[in-house]
């Protein structure tokens, strides 16, 4: 179960889809099974990779059990609970629960406009109805605002939140959060920014959730671990190839927006590298192109990878 | 069945709650009734008035069956599908149509970052899977983007968009979209400025969709008929009367964001008339306070209304 | 001078600018003297379409002087005062009046970030310190927010400010506003939203400036004063070729951005009529192409115009 | 001259005003006295902690005359040429030579709007047109866009920009820019994140620009050269009472906007300090209350300072 020592390099897994755009459970067993080998330290099912925002309830039960059965247990599994308000994210975080989740991931509301203090009743309201730890999901690209540090802290030393994930790409953010809530040494504080992980896990980040796992486990393991016991150049050198993979989010995608940019590079990679049987995207996402594939072998090529 | 006659005055229903916050079927029921003898040309459920984004999927379904049992076939109900995407708004979209909606009213894509194309082809993926007319809700105060007129419009002309219902307050858009959809002279232009109706429905607008209805829907139904036989006179007193109640948005809410405000204040009016039981709100919108009751009661008042 | 009576169609004149970039004043005075044969009612140097943020302290004076000089007090000639904060706008002002100017146009501070009580007291200060009545300019699209109608009426109503010039396209504001100004009725409210005039001008504004008065200054005099006596088909004609001519503003523009498309569509437009010797723009805006004049020349002809 | 080797610790001086808001010039040259005495490697006049979008051309000229005179060849002086556009930027940059100042810094168009490519021409125009070094101002806050590291990176490599002063506190962007300016290794990039300084010079930032420079130049200079030689836990220490001192931009400012209050902090500080005579600032900006002078000294008995 995952609590203060959630921490490590936790993917946020990709959804392999099939042809008909159902989950390829399969794919996705694989995948989870190729994580773990690698050796993350958790895992994170219908994140924004995950494509939690296009699957319907029932595909995301079917990813949740998949990642959940696939982890039987090695490691924590982390679950989105992505909807607009509390009543609607109690309902997903209740079905991820049952599903196998250990943890789930809740944003502030969206869509619903929300004070400061709305926001934080809506994190009380799905804690005290989830029987599972909380994870704040701070991700102002998707929610159009920021979670203020000093709520997000007070709601860790009460013990609602469990911890963040920060996808802000803010470090003046994280600092301040993690300035806070030195009274809260046990929470989780989980980071995305891709190009600054060696500087947040100095600064005190746990651990790494980035889509980007998902195409080079590996290497996000051994920046960790790297970190963990002190050995900079190896940071330096692991920093440096994912810095070099972040290429992979900035392929040509005509028509498509952020989000088919983004996971339609980290598709294009795994496809290339033989990890999913073939990248097909959820509707509307414009299906992933030759030269974006293209492209992501490049990519893949420069950060030697594969 | 609403098709190219949908036009007039259709109230965003209010959703009344009990106290334990679960919908006040009963009060739901003589609510609608209330309104159709007022002369309301239909309803719609599930809008941001009926705190969508807050209610569950069974409360949803509640919802349009208690509105669709109400109406009873004597003016089209319409739902909000509000969800993050295509193949969840298919989901939502179809609940609706089998808890008695004739059309369902479609956003864009939010929280996940849509393109424009991928806009177009959610609207396609949602008309063609679900059975029944589907309006594009263009709402950016929520989406946090504005539906292009170009792209409405053709989606109008090409009958996969039955119509629009404009919460975007911008006479320059609704202008323009009129000025392109002179091929599609079928569609439903729903507006919903309130202070601005008189001149939406001189510009061509089919209808109005307002909360306000909700609290004087008599008014509403004199304005539009007014507008309809050109007595200009008319329209100008119940513009007025509309402006005035307006202010009903901008009452006291202490900790409260703009759902809150907005919904609350016709809450709290609707109480002070005795139209709904209680004026409970959805967690985690505050609770009305006695000041926003009495700001209701002033501007009713003011406005003549009760 | 202008006062409770500045009404009518005012033109942002644009600055015709020679191939070292410097004010073409032949030019300029040729333009001024064709704009008030048209009919029009005021003149309005230094705004958007002047291309005023481009323009160094000395051209500014030299637009101003000409300006000024060729109206020989025909018609009152207003100046944009456009500079960060008061102490540099009340410097601005200063210029313009010297130049001959009877009214200045002033925005909120830009760059500077200011609370609405600051940009009140701004308008207070410019006003004090300059020997001129002050026009509020809103202009969110350059500023990035919009004045508070209260704060534009109460300014109104003090006799700070003596108009206002409205680049909102915001209907509802322009309502609004009107609304709070009753108490204040010798203020001039001037609208630059070209789709929507003939509604403005019912709702009460006093005036027009618009930057495509350059192309076609007849049309708005029409278009004005058919609206004054009443003479709705010849307003409705009017504003149909008006809008025709708002396509000036979406030409082929490649490099340039939002300033570029709208100043360059209207130079293409006037170099194409003969109205200015050439179309050159102010550095580092990018020239006008052969593929926009072109664009130019179709609007015209589809607007009947030249 | 400053080059390749402008570094350090650059404050961005605080104009000291006298009760009829003019600048003091005594309390300008002791402050500027105080600063160089404490260490500080360069002087930046005109910064937005100098109030420059409050000054009028007189005011700046006397501002960058003081502060070059006071400074009299031992540090680089930069000067602030805040303007909307190149061609009104190149009149403020010449003024700043010829007041003294070694090089100038200057931010993307504003109020106008502009494209990348005119932004790119507008840095080429005044790097053409002024004869000393041009530093570009990334400061979206004020300007409402970020420059894109690409474009500035080209210009560091033509010789266009000899530096960067970036106050968007984006690490991502400040990584990107470094990583991409290999190739320009006399670049100077400046930082003015507050709570990110170590890490900033760790990255490889070249110095600090700072408004917090004013109140306690020791401390930045400590950590300047500290991290200089690598001693970490000094770095630590200074850094830490950094951070507290930002508390200054968060004290009591009823009516006052960021700049007010950010400014505001700062000579709230200065006073307290005894560094200057009064807090005068520039209308329409506040006066400081006592409530701010006292939650000043709070913060500077917090961080030891004075």
């Amino acid at each position: 179960m995952p609590d203060a020592s959630l921490h490590g390099v936790i993917p946020p897994v990709v959804t392999p889809l099939d042809s008909e755009g159902q989950v390829d459970v399969r794919s996705l067993e694989a995948l989870v099974e190729t994580l773990l080998r690698a050796g993350v330290h958790g895992v994170f099912a219908l994140g924004s990779a995950g494509e939690a925002a296009y699957l319907t309830d029932a595909q995301r039960r079917v990813v949740v059990q998949t990642v959940a059965g696939s982890v039987a247990g090695r490691v924590p599994v982390l679950a989105g609970a992505v909807d607009t308000t509390a009543s609607r994210v109690i309902e997903q975080g209740r079905a991820a629960v049952e599903g196998g989740a250990d943890g789930i991931v809740v944003t502030a509301p969206f869509y619903a406009r929300a004070s400061v203090a709305e926001t934080a009743r809506h994190f009380e309201q799905v804690a005290a109805a989830v029987e599972s730890p909380v994870y704040a999901y701070n991700i102002p690209a998707n929610v159009h605002s920021s979670l203020p540090t000093e709520m997000v802290a007070d709601l860790l030393e009460r013990g609602v939140l469990r911890g963040v994930k920060d996808s802000s790409r803010d470090l003046g953010w994280l600092r301040t959060l993690l300035a806070a809530t030195v009274g809260a040494p046990s929470s989780a504080v989980l980071v995305s920014a891709e190009t600054l992980l060696d500087i947040s896990l100095d600064l005190g980040a746990s651990g790494i959730v980035s889509g980007l796992v998902n195409v080079d486990p590996a290497a996000f393991v051994r920046l960790y671990e790297s970190q963990r016991r002190g050995d900079r150049a190896a940071v330096a050198a692991e920093q440096n190839r994912i810095t070099v993979l972040t290429d992979l989010y900035h392929g040509p995608c005509p028509g498509g927006g952020p989000n088919a940019r983004e996971v339609g590079g980290i598709k294009a990679a795994l496809t290339a590298l033989g990890k999913i049987e073939n990248g097909a995207m959820s509707a509307p996402l414009p299906p992933i192109s030759d030269e974006l594939r293209h492209h992501a072998r490049g990519v893949l090529t420069a950060a030697g990878v594969g």
